[in-house]
C-alpha cells in the first residue's frame, strides 16, 4: 500500500495487528522510531508474516508458508482482503497503490523463475525439467513451457525456446534473403535453429562452425529442441551442409589464408563469450576480431548478419 | 537453498548469525521446535532480514530495505556471497539449487510488476507512465517499455503493446487472406491495430464496432498508441472505413435483421467482457451470443477469426 499521507505508524499497526491476531499468530514488534514498525507474525504451522510500516506512507505485507500451511490461496486472500478493507477504512481515499504479487515459489523441483540479462524477474509456465547437465563449461537446461514449448537455458540465461522462429528468421534476414545456391557460414548456432531453416532454401553449401563448448548443446538440442533444429544435427554431414566442431577463430583464419570466400556469415555465437582464446583480453578484442576475420572470408557482395 | 539431507536446523542458524550480527543487525529467534526457525535480524537504518530454516532440507533468506538502505546491491551481493560459502562449508556437495532471484521493488512511483492472465509474476522494463485514467468501467494505463513500446494496459491486463504486430497479423489470418474490396467487421479492437492494417490493404468497406466501455481506450490509443493504429482513430470516419462507438450486440441484431453481409467478422473483443448485457447470464452465454450472431452476418464463404 503506497499512500499520499505520512502515516501515524502507531495507528496502522494497531489498526492491523487483531487481523493477524485473530489468526492465532503471535506477534513481535520492533519499533524504530525514525523508520517505523516491522511487525512479524507467527504461526503455528510454521507460516509466518511480516508487516512493514514505512513512516512516510508506505505499508508492505509479506506473507511465507509451507507448502499448504496457508490452505492455499483462499486463506491468504481472505487475510489480505481484511488488511485491505482496514487500510481503506483508515485513508479513506488517499490511498495511492494497493498491489497484490503472485506468489513466488521457492524450493520446488521445478524452477520457474529464469531473470533476464537485464536483472528483471520473471516467472515462466515451465512444467517439466527436459535435460539438464553440466558440461566443463556450462550448465545446459532444457525446460519444458506450456507457452514456448522447450526452453534453452544456459548457465541460468535463457536462450532459444522453440516458438523462437522469429528469432531465426530475424537473423537470416528476415525473409528477404535468397540462399538458393549459396554458400554461407554459421559461427556458433549450436541449436540447429539456423542451419535447419537454411538448408530448406537449397543453398549450395552450409558451413557451421560451433566451439567444443557447445558440444553437449548440440547433444541436448537434437534430443528435445527439435522442433528448432529437426534433423539437422542428427548428422554431422548432410548433402549440403558440415557441422565443425572447432573454435571458429582458427576456422576462419585458415579459410581467409585459403581464399575460401562465402556469400553469408551468420555470427549466432553468444553475445558475451564463455571463453576468448589466450590472444584476446577483452570481450570487445574478441567480438572485433570475430568481426574482422569475418569480412576477410567475404565476397565483395556478401552479407553479414548478427545479433 | 534446497538440499538432500535434512538439516540440522540449529546449527545452520549457528553458522549463519555471526553473518548478520557483522552488519550490526539485531536478532529475534522464532523456534517452532517441529518446523523449524525463523531469525529475523534488524538493522538501525531500517532494514532487515529474515532467515527462514526448514528442517526437511530449505533455507530461504529474505532482505528487505527501503531505498539505499542497504547501499545497493553490492552490500547485499557481499552479505548473500557470505550465507552461500558458510552453506556450501555445511553441506559440501549436498546442495541441489542455490538461486538468488532479483529485488522486488514496491512503492516506486512506477510500478513494473503485470502479472499475466495465468497467475505469473513478470516484471517489465517501464520507464514511463504515459497514460494513466479511470474510466467508468475500468482503468487504462499505457506504460512505456524499452522493450516493447508503449503497452496498453486494462485493468492491470496486459493487453497489446506497439510491438504487438505479431498479434494483429495473426488475427487477420497471418498474411494469408485478401482484403482487397472486401466488406470486414471488426468487434472491439480498441486499439486500432486491426482497422489500421486492413484500411493498408485496399477494403471495401471495414466497420469497426467498440463499445463505450472504449471510448477512453481509443483516447488514450490514438495519441500514445500510434505504431500500433497510426492515423486511423484521429476520425470515426475514413475513405474505406467507419467506428461505431456501440455496444456490438444490437448493432450485430440489426445488421442481421437488414440482411447486411460481411466477408470477414475479426471478434477481437475482450477475451472476459467486462460487463454483460442483462439478456445474457454468464461469459458463455455471451460468446455464444457473439459467434451465433456474427455467423448471421457472415457470407457463404466468409471467414470469422478470434483469438
Amino acid at each position: 500500500f503506497s499512500f499520499n499521507l505520512t502515516a501515524d505508524c502507531n495507528a496502522i499497526l494497531k489498526a492491523l495487528q487483531p487481523i493477524f491476531q485473530e489468526q492465532g499468530m503471535t506477534e513481535t514488534v520492533h519499533n524504530w522510531e525514525d523508520h517505523g514498525y516491522l511487525a512479524t507474525y507467527v504461526k503455528k504451522n510454521g507460516s509466518f508474516a511480516n508487516l512493514r510500516i514505512h513512516p512516510h506512507g508506505l505499508v508492505l505485507v509479506d506473507l511465507q508458508s509451507y507448502n499448504d500451511h496457508m490452505k492455499g490461496r483462499e486463506e491468504v486472500d481472505q487475510l489480505l482482503n481484511k488488511v485491505e478493507e482496514k487500510m481503506k477504512e483508515l485513508f479513506h481515499g488517499n490511498i495511492k497503490r494497493v498491489k497484490r504479487l503472485p506468489a513466488i515459489l521457492r524450493g520446488g523441483v521445478i524452477d520457474r523463475y529464469w531473470p533476464t540479462a537485464d536483472g528483471r524477474l520473471v516467472e515462466y509456465d515451465i512444467d517439466e525439467v527436459v535435460y539438464d547437465e553440466d558440461s566443463p563449461f556450462q550448465n545446459i537446461k532444457i525446460l519444458h513451457s506450456k507457452q514456448f514449448g522447450n526452453i534453452l537455458i544456459l548457465s541460468g540465461d535463457v536462450n532459444l525456446a522453440e516458438s523462437d522462429l522469429a528469432y531465426t528468421q530475424a537473423i537470416m534476414g528476415s525473409g528477404k534473403e535468397d540462399y538458393t545456391g549459396k554458400e554461407v557460414l554459421i559461427l556458433g548456432g549450436g541449436d540447429g535453429g539456423i542451419l535447419y531453416e537454411i538448408v530448406k532454401l537449397k543453398p549450395k553449401m552450409v558451413t557451421m562452425v560451433a566451439s567444443n563448448i557447445d558440444q553437449m548443446v548440440i547433444d541436448g538440442c537434437k534430443k528435445y529442441m527439435r522442433k528448432t533444429c529437426g534433423d539437422v544435427l542428427d548428422n554431422l554431414k548432410g548433402e549440403c551442409y558440415q557441422v565443425l566442431i572447432e573454435d571458429c577463430i582458427p576456422v576462419l583464419k585458415r579459410y581467409a589464408k585459403e581464399g575460401r570466400m562465402f556469400d553469408y556469415v551468420i555470427n549466432d555465437l553468444t553475445a558475451v563469450p564463455i571463453s576468448t582464446s589466450p590472444e584476446e583480453d577483452s570481450t570487445w578484442e574478441f567480438l572485433r576480431l570475430i568481426l574482422d576475420l569475418s569480412m576477410k572470408v567475404l565476397k565483395q557482395d556478401g552479407k553479414y548478419f548478427t545479433q
